[in-house]
């Protein structure tokens, strides 16, 4: 039986949970794909310290070491960032080698060189655990569904901003507080900003998008908005709407283009993305075959991402022993218009301060209303030193009607404030 | 480029959906898989009927037009029953031709005979329709989630009982009631008796855990027990403890041996599988690196089901195309026990009509005790007429000491009836 040499490119978290799945299944992947493995090298920055969790003889500082040594047939790289991972990706195809990486970053801005570079090379390219950690989601999309017209890709793809917001649901903290106690316990990074921000979910959407839809969606196409804005009061609201809020997701492939965006939005609290809670994700899709189907799993975290790496080593095992690397590579065959978030309707959730005086309400919707924007719901609650308190959640609306409506209302001397814009499912 | 010509055996609701969608993504499957595709006949009992849902020209009833035609590679199979589709398959496979079926009785009894005649002639068997219809479980459960030793597989996988019971939950219903409306609105069929007696779901189990556990489990072997015993004050005795009834399919991979087995469950409220509403279905999956995964959608009907067969269509044409077909065949390389139900552990509800005098309790508290059993909760209620009803859960214990305890107990005066046993997750 063949044995095949495996490298990895990094031993942090996602590497060190690979190393150990491999050495734990080694004996029962060649009934699984027909070969043997075994780790060759570790790519790794301190030896000493990757010591501690790896083999020192296969730990080496020097990428020539690896790529040099022909008897290695597949990298796994899990080092993260663009630089020098993209490099080294690249010349690893280049020269022939099997790739599965789980940088998300990576494939969301330059997915399209690297396949292409597979491609040349007859290599494969596989990034499963680039979305959505452990939860199968992108083989799924181009295998299971390949039947489906998909139309709808949505998301709750980032478990430290979906904690937060559990956290403020569940026990009514204010953001700053649910950030803490994220930070304290692993859930957050020092600098959270990629999360937080939706930068970390966009670059999902942008592997998803292009994977469902079949046409390149990169990172600069994703409209992104992030959490910190939200309040305790949107979530008070948002429970009295019947609703949770989220941050989400968005990818839609619509008769005038597509649609790829991040932001936080109220959904009914009877949706099924609506009970996915704490760092749990989950992928909702629909397609004109499949109608609604959801993935739901661990997007983060050692083992569950080495999950989707091994998944991904063993179909690469597979491929080698059939002679059919490069089966499955990039299935981007459309290329459609990516729209601006100027173009995309939403229904929105906003609050206002206002004061409490006669025709104050007529004017606000008179404003609305000639800017084609419909309002569905209204509560008006607080009123005190003459002051109240204006929750509107709007029909279906242009962005940019809906800016310039914003943009009018804010320069009226009733509306003291615009506190809250919340997209709403 | 080459054209590949597909044969459908039988054209009621899911043939049909197949049909429809093969045609639908014809223009496209090129870019998908390299190949064209052609329908090239259609086995059908009556023509003229058929005739209704298909190009007729395309139609035969004579299965020997099929399987002499030398130019159809692919037989997708979607008549259903076990013969004659089983013979069909086989001599296809014998023959040659790569095989797609959507026929869960057929492949949870007979299974592993029509895998090896597969893998003896090099074609692609593949059936990911027969379980939970849409949704993609049983390619992520080979491939996305090969990592991992699956421990635990838990579903909602029968869509009429999961109907049902979500109308006996939501609306009162007591269960005649709730089967009248399934029928009414096409839920359920007939004779509904395969679907609310488990044996439906008993099917999927068998398939599942086969796949999962990589040890052959067939239809057999696998416990079932129907829900046409709930009642709706079940139902709310199970509200009253934080929990919903669902039909579970379950099978677990434990040091002992496989559990396989259907039958009816309170789960808590907040679990995943709780809030699977309506004709959907849901696969929950613990693995020891993804841990907690669940693939959710429609479990059945005319395009979800059609979605998965064309997944696997495709996925043949591209083996075909790269000349890999039988790349992943029967993976039951172990060769586990299957446990009967006797040696299962579970924890119990049971509801008990006894006479309202001292000391009863203290009686039945005495024969759980002597029997293994132990109470981690007890409701008393509605004492009128000398009689109170008793609710009962149990921690964990083994099938074979709770039903000596029941046997005891049904023996008792003081007992005047057991009237529901329902295990509880």
């Amino acid at each position: 039986m063949k044995t095949i040499r495996i490298a990895l490119l990094g031993l942090g978290t996602v590497g060190t949970g690979v190393y150990k799945l491999l050495e734990r299944r080694k004996e029962e992947i060649p009934d699984k794909a027909g070969v043997k493995i075994e780790i060759a090298r570790i790519l790794v920055r301190d030896i000493e310290k990757a010591a501690k969790k790896a083999d020192r003889k296969l730990l080496t500082t020097d990428w020539k070491e690896i790529i040099e040594d022909e008897s290695i047939s597949v990298i796994v790289e899990v080092m993260g960032g663009l630089e020098p991972a993209g490099s080294y990706i690249m010349e690893a195809l280049g020269r022939g080698r099997h790739v599965v990486s789980a940088n998300k970053d990576l494939i969301a801005s330059r997915g399209q060189g690297l396949l292409e570079k597979a491609k040349e090379n007859h290599c494969d390219f596989l990034f499963e655990a680039a979305v959505a950690g452990g939860i199968p989601i992108l083989r799924p999309l181009k295998q299971c569904l390949a039947g489906n017209e998909i139309t709808d890709i949505m998301g709750i793809v980032n478990g430290t901003t979906n904690f937060i917001l559990s956290k403020m649901t569940d026990e009514n903290m204010e953001f700053d507080e649910a950030l803490a106690v994220a930070k304290e316990l692993g859930y957050a990074e020092a600098d959270p900003t990629a999360d937080i921000e939706g930068y970390d979910a966009g670059r999902k959407v942008a592997i998803l998008a292009s994977i469902g839809f079949h046409s390149r969606v990169v990172f600069d196409d994703v409209y992104t908005e992030g959490i910190s804005a939200i309040t305790a009061r949107d979530i008070e609201y948002a429970r009295e709407l019947g609703c949770v809020i989220k941050l989400l997701g968005v990818a839609k492939n619509t008769e005038t283009g597509i649609e790829a965006r991040v932001h936080p939005m109220l959904i009914p609290d009877d949706h099924p993305l609506a009970s996915v809670k704490d760092a749990f994700n989950a992928v909702f899709v629909h397609g004109d075959a499949v109608d609604d189907a959801m993935f739901y799993g661990r997007g983060a975290g050692e083992m569950p991402t080495a999950s989707a790496v091994v998944g991904d080593v063993i179909d690469i095992l597979r491929d080698i022993q059939w002679n059919c690397c490069g089966r499955i590579g990039c299935s981007c065959y459309k290329n459609l218009p990516v729209k601006t978030i100027q173009d995309i309707e939403s229904k929105y959730f906003l609050l206002l301060d206002v004061e409490d005086r006669p025709g104050v309400l007529a004017n606000i919707a008179g404003v609305f209303g000639s800017n084609a924007v419909s309002i569905s719901k209204l509560i008006q609650k607080n009123a005190k030193d003459g002051c109240a308190e204006l929750a509107i959640v709007t029909d279906l609306v242009k962005e940019y009607h809906f800016r310039d409506a914003l943009t009018i209302l804010e320069g009226m001397s009733p509306i003291r404030k615009v506190s809250s814009i919340i997209r709403v499912l």
